[in-house]
């Protein structure tokens, strides 16, 4: 089983990745977690140039397209083979972000990320993505920094980015979940697991 | 006016790209050479990782992405603005190449690649683009040595990436002209020319 968690930076995937990846070890599922971009050593190349380099001038097409690079990468090098062994992958951020960030957020146009993304994944797709809601203002108190040039555009950035990603939820609700994530983390763990569970259920008796 | 150059190494698109911008600037018109991939410091990383660096692991799906990704960046760098001074840009392969490297000859889809590459290039694609065609058994004699991973293997491979360029010059006639590039260079320049010039023709008065 696939998923994904997406959402503003400060919105806590890290916090709950690791929640969710203990509950599945406790019902003895094997978890591999994984970040997009990076991942691989090629998506950690691209990572760096994408999010560190600050001098080398970047297209937004062109920042699109190694999001895209780096994610096929992923896809074929970590998520399918794990996949493949019967194993629960969850990725930090997947196709939506960039759909989000570089379309709705950033100027290109949505369809075009999503016609892009379909080949790039070659099929691969999350079953759930859970899209870590919360306003933009809390999201910034919750953001010690800046951390990369992706996040450093201030609150009606960070404004765009949150109603892109509730614009999205909105058109595929069957896949992605918008869980309220300005409460506790445990309140919002809840929240995942319900939106999760379905899936392992239909899947196979939990062990 | 945006041309470019493409067909198997070996086949003399160095020389004839050198022999087209003389003959275009002894007709008082700028003109810009570039190359694909490559061309501006994004490409030029991501040409380094692509052809130089065998260590990392990288999918044909990525691979593709890259190359499309170094393509936008040209584009928007370097191609658009030359375009809009009204200077000829000439480019040492385009988009073309990656459908017939990575699909014809390399196994992905080239519809996938002609949809990924339309949305790359954002609208900016050659008014024509001169292939320079000869078979397998002469471009390998005249490749001295593997210059990278994409021409480093053998002569069935190269004779796929011929009759994937051959394919696709049958698909799009009025935009790509087979030249027969297995003589001497100025009987292909000759050539070259008679392809070209009506563009210019039609464009404005030859100064």
């Amino acid at each position: 089983m696939f998923l994904s968690f997406d959402g503003v930076d400060g919105a806590g995937k890290s916090t709950q990745i690791r929640l969710l990846a203990e509950w599945l070890a406790a019902r003895s599922l094997e978890v591999v977690v994984c970040r997009d971009p990076g991942g691989t050593p090629l998506g950690e190349k691209l990572r760096s140039i994408l999010l560190d380099d600050h001098e080398t001038p970047i297209h937004r097409r062109s920042e699109m397209l190694l999001f895209m690079a780096s994610r096929a990468q992923l896809v074929e090098e970590v998520i399918r083979p794990a996949l493949e062994a019967g194993k629960v992958v969850i990725s930090d951020r997947f196709l939506l972000a960039t759909a989000v960030y570089q379309a709705h957020a950033g100027g290109l146009v949505a369809d075009d990320v999503w016609t892009v993304g379909k080949v790039a994944v070659g099929g691969m797709m999350p079953a759930r993505v859970l899209l870590l809601d919360m306003p933009a203002a809390e999201a910034s108190k919750r953001i010690a920094r800046a951390h990369d040039r992706m996040e450093s555009q201030g609150l009606a950035y960070l404004e765009r980015v949150r109603q892109g990603f509730l614009l999205e939820a909105e058109r595929d609700p069957q896949t992605i979940r918008a869980i309220d994530a300005a409460r506790d983390p445990q309140a919002v763990h809840a929240d995942v697991v319900a939106a999760v569970e379905p899936l392992l259920l239909a899947r196979e008796p939990l062990r």
